[in-house]
């Protein structure tokens, strides 16, 4: 169903409507007649006549003309009973405001679900409760209480009323951006994060959306929105609660479960969606990716009038990855034409006081730059703008005109410029025009290179998003059927592991890996199968009471030898039963000693937020010590794997280093892909660990695997 | 020398003093006019009378009242001429404004090679040149041309005369504070960062020191002053020129070598200076140190009106390490009392909207939370200062009232409070008196906390200051005759390294290690050696003509018998004939192959800024792979060289992980402690590299030692 009636509604009745200034219900009613809503408003409280000069009704039903939405003011133990009003009249939707739900305890949470099943009962979609409101910029209609909010084409999504504030007025003071629509989503019993994404999606006046996320309800429906949005416009996200103690802030808030942030981060850049770690660089990154061509190449040129500016430009741009190429010979001759000798043009550019008494000459280079083939957009950092106040009143003309020059230059290249000026807090006229152009200003070099980063970040994106998968929301094919009933089995043995041997079958019936273990139910089976091999053997106890098979001195490694093999099995079953006297023994697994290679860990993880996720990184020390992981959303495809074995840090380790041949890395392609399939078959497992797995020059071994079941 | 005649001078002369508007030498008489300066001013130029109603000299020895300080603003040629006559008169120092000296190539080298003669002569010191000037905030001496900047009491140190005036903007727009001195110090001819440094640690008016430093030309010395100095009072840093492109433009700015990023930022963190990379943050953190006491115990509270903001502060600071400890139960019970049921009061402290009616509970909240033992430090985030914006006028009284007693509690409690309100660009009066007392302030989330991590560091670092060695400047002590001779004799042979024997020596007679290595002449030597030693070998060619043994097959390790060594031994060298045909053979090394340990690496090398620095690393992978080393300066102290050790990201390697015995990190200070004092006894080495070095559970084996020499 289209949020249309309810983010667009062209009538909203405000229940709880009040006469009393300090209530939300006057507030309410006096923001909408202030901002002049370009739809019906109806007051409803039985107690009054009329509120601000409106007729007030009794009740929702009451009123004869269509109501699309219900703005609900009322407590919180009041709403089940609105929510039938407005159920009898048939209104799309409710904005509920109070708190007290699932945020404040069992008891409000009973109430939440409550209010979801009287909505659902109507066909009502519900927006919070617990929330700071919605706002339509277009028509006015502004259910949140904040005066003087700019519009413009930016939606902005946020779970914290407070950053909706902070958002707001950082759009007012600093740019001359503003917002198309504004929802505060509060705990989101009914609506969720992925179906206004798929709203603002559809809405043409939308070019960018902005989120502020603590926690995801249907994270997964979130990402398949995300992946089919970011493809057409951008999404712009800050995930906070990323912290233990952030988390206890973030619990107390909303209620909303705050997810492992380095599986957050990794899934939101798998969907296209720019991630933003700092605050101050939230709304900047919105305002350049709603006005700006994204950078297709990664490869920016800086234009500076001092060499300050432009050497901590290029520092910041170096450590976030984005390239300044050296210009073109040719390019590089261009500049030295039209500048003084002392002057610095391979890149960044520095006019070393050339523009002090022709500003003009900013756009002279800027256009000259932009010509570059290895330019795909220009940063120009400063003074521009205030040289009428640093030097000479006059130049001010000079730099309007260069600004004209300048702001023309987006639309003709196709190539986005960001300005930072030293005096944009001024604002003297030159800025503003560059403003009215659509070019982004700032104050701060880390923000304007920020800005270089995101557009940068999303060119890639879009030059890469038509190869990622659609991310799959249904699960189970692909079964086989006796790996189907050993997973039965062991539920009804109420095991929540698969032994070691199971999960190896489990592998091997998928064609992931294959075998050669032996489970011995005797020291006589252990010797033959010993005897039968032409490597060494580890020895591993096989039993549902002996989890931790080290800790149980279970297992005996680099066993050679029938006789070893006979002495190994029986001290193996004595510490076994020396461990647990009555444990159940199923037997002692004979597996062959890989050879070497390169150890890595594959994982797979049911993410609260998210589904099915899977880790890859080296093993050892290098997980142990420098947390080299990388995570994905389950399913890949053969190219999400590769990317990922290639996106570790440690990625060099197995291409070989310092001599040793490279590891096969096509055969673990294939196996965390057979990882993949297993996962989607089987819903039950909620963990899978192959932990150490050993990459060889050809192929892989799987040294060991651990597969956890779910109730 | 003092700086006092040269900084605190009582009179100036304007050597190039100019009617011409537009020239530098009027717009330096009519800024020290206008700006009140206290001195007297004697305009110089042989061609006028009177420059602005003032008398002008045909030349400065011409004066007939004492002169301080001199603003050379002629062109670079005729520097040396102004000098004569400066010298001529008794000039204690000369500002020299002019560019095209040594950052201008080979002639203006030369020049500036000649100012420095001539100023020697005459006992004059300049600053500069190619400088944008200096400034007294005291007394007026603008020597800038910067106007309306504020004074205040943080010393600002520039090499970029736009970054001087992106600070000075950022105080006059964002903040209340000001300067007492600003110095551009240009090509750094003659006076040197340490200089200006050690002046204003004396200065009992400049309360921080803030710089913004491209390259250091005497890095050691500015290290012993910033030491001594940040025992006394901060000193806050910004380091550009980290990355390839950015050194390009800082090259050309002034012509300072740019050091190694790593190395840079290491050292000023044992000097005790708050380095900032990220350049927004660098006033504010001038800002916060200049006015707050730090804090002693790295632990801070949050008070917020609002989960968002506090959760985002809670990510940023558990980023930067600092502790968001849980309340005390007592501190917890006390804000429970005062605040709604829905607040949170662990920490962060999230009055849940029972700030909207009564703001005066922020200054309740904030003396609960101030008394509690576990907080060192209070940040306030939201909308604090606004309420009378976003509720209601009249809560703008309450506001200012709460605005009193916080900005008092500073003082009382000597814990640094900083304040984050979004209204802050607003400047609503109770933002103003927090302002009066003292209290930073920022729209930003990032910088607030980024001020509450620099006091933090900064007051870890008074804690352990004490302890940190002053850094020495005298080297050659310490020296062995016999090694002595032997760096001698490398030398007569124009060799820059030492072989791999002779470098081993050297470790062996200052007790860092000892070896059981062989020099075997002959296969039968060789034989020899290996039959009396109860381990495997390695063999390794000795020639001054083969230093990449391994590349010229000089290398053959695991030699377990007499007969294998024989064999090794011929095998080598015809290798190493083949390689190169008439190499200089010294003979085959026999080394026992030392035991299993963990691989660590020690290097040290000659900074081009800052002298002899030390590397300590974990080995093989980690260093290849993670880039995992610290750098220290030499010498070492036994503390700082077990805190070197510690301060790796892998560490815990040593440690001994997955069930490894933990290494001998006691031997491993040892080691470094014989290597920093082997480095300081011989300043003719100039690299030396003990890779791999292996350390065992009890001792450490060096394995391979290269040392380089310098000319």
């Amino acid at each position: 169903m289209s949020l249309e009636r309810i983010l667009d509604a062209k009538s909203v009745a405000i229940v709880g409507a009040s006469k009393n200034v300090t209530k939300r219900g006057y507030q309410a009613v006096r923001t909408l007649l202030d901002e002049k809503y370009e739809g019906a408003i109806y007051p409803v409280n039985p107690k009054e006549k009329a509120v601000l000069s409106l007729k007030c009704y009794p009740k929702v039903a009451a009123i004869s003309e269509p109501v699309d939405l219900a703005l609900i003011a009322t407590p919180a133990k009041a709403v089940p009973m609105v929510l039938e009003d407005c159920g009898a009249k048939g209104v799309a939707g409710a904005v509920v405001l109070a708190g007290g739900f699932s945020e404040a305890g069992l008891e409000g949470k009973a109430l939440e679900q409550e209010i979801v099943a009287v909505a659902q009962k109507y066909n009502i979609r519900i927006i919070g409760p617990n929330t700071s409101g919605a706002l339509n910029f277009k028509s006015h209609m502004n259910l949140v209480g904040i005066k003087n909010a700019p519009g413009g084409d930016i939606a902005l999504l946020t779970q914290s009323g407070n950053m909706a504030l902070t958002l707001i007025t950082e759009a007012s003071v600093k740019s001359d951006k503003g917002f198309t629509y504004y929802v505060g989503v509060g705990n989101e019993a009914d609506l969720n994060f992925h179906e206004y994404l798929d709203y603002f999606r559809q809405d043409p006046d939308t070019k960018a959306i902005l989120m502020y996320v603590e926690g995801l309800r249907k994270g997964r429906a979130f990402l398949q929105s995300a992946h089919l949005t970011t493809a057409k416009k951008p999404v712009i996200l800050f995930k906070s609660g990323r912290s233990s103690t952030g988390k206890r802030s973030a619990g107390s808030h909303t209620g909303a479960l705050a997810g492992d942030a380095k599986v957050a981060k990794s899934v939101f850049e798998q969907a296209g969606i720019t991630v933003i770690e700092n605050s101050d660089e939230l709304f900047p990154a919105a305002e350049a990716l709603s006005c700006l061509p994204p950078i297709s190449n990664n490869r920016i040129a800086i234009l500076a009038d001092g060499g300050g500016h432009a050497t901590i430009a290029a520092d910041k741009l170096s450590d976030l990855g984005v390239e300044l190429p050296e210009l073109a010979e040719k390019t590089q001759g261009m500049l030295r034409e039209i500048l003084p000798t002392a002057a610095s043009v391979p890149n960044p550019v520095d006019v070393a006081g050339g523009t002090d008494s022709d500003p003009l000459l900013f756009a002279k280079c800027a256009e000259i730059m932009l010509a570059d083939p290895n330019v795909g957009g220009l940063l120009i950092v400063g003074l521009f703008g205030g040289y009428g106040i640093r030097f000479a009143e006059e130049l001010t003309v000079i730099e309007e005109d260069a600004a004209h020059q300048i702001g023309k230059m987006v639309q003709i290249t196709q190539k986005p410029i960001v300005l930072h000026s030293l005096f944009t807090s001024l604002s003297p006229h030159p800025i503003e025009l560059m403003r009215y152009y659509g070019i982004p200003i700032f104050d701060s070099l880390d923000i304007a290179c920020s800005c270089i980063d995101v557009l940068s970040r999303y060119g890639n994106h879009l030059a890469k998003q038509a190869a990622i998968p659609a991310f799959a929301l249904d699960w189970g094919k692909g079964a086989v059927d006796k790996a189907q009933q050993m997973i039965v089995a062991a539920g009804k043995e109420e095991r929540s592991v698969l032994l070691e041997p199971e999960g190896k079958k489990l592998l091997q019936w998928h064609g992931a890996a294959t075998f050669k273990d032996v489970l011995a139910a005797s020291a006589d089976e252990a010797a033959k199968a010993v005897a039968g091999l032409d490597r060494p053997v580890a020895m591993k106890i096989v039993s549902p009471d002996i989890l931790h098979k080290s800790d149980a001195g279970g297992v005996m490694l680099n066993i050679k030898t029938a006789e070893a093999a006979e002495k190994a099995y029986h001290r193996i079953m004595a510490t076994a039963k020396e461990y647990k006297v009555d444990a159940d023994i199923r037997g002692i697994l004979i597996s062959p000693m890989a050879e070497s290679g390169v150890e890595v860990i594959i994982g797979t993880k049911m993410d609260d937020q998210f589904g099915p996720v899977i880790m890859f990184g080296v093993g050892g020390v290098f997980v142990e010590v420098f947390k080299d992981v990388v995570f994905q959303l389950l399913p890949l495809t053969a190219e999400s794997a590769a990317q990922m074995i290639d996106s570790i840090q440690s990625a060099s380790i197995l291409n070989g280093l310092r001599g040793n041949p490279p590891a096969d890395k096509a055969a673990l392609v294939q196996l965390l892909l057979k990882v993949s399939e297993i996962i989607e078959a089987y819903p039950a497992i909620i963990e899978m660990d192959l932990n150490p797995v050993i990459v060889h020059t050809t192929g892989v071994s799987v040294v060991d695997a651990r597969v956890i079941l779910g109730d």
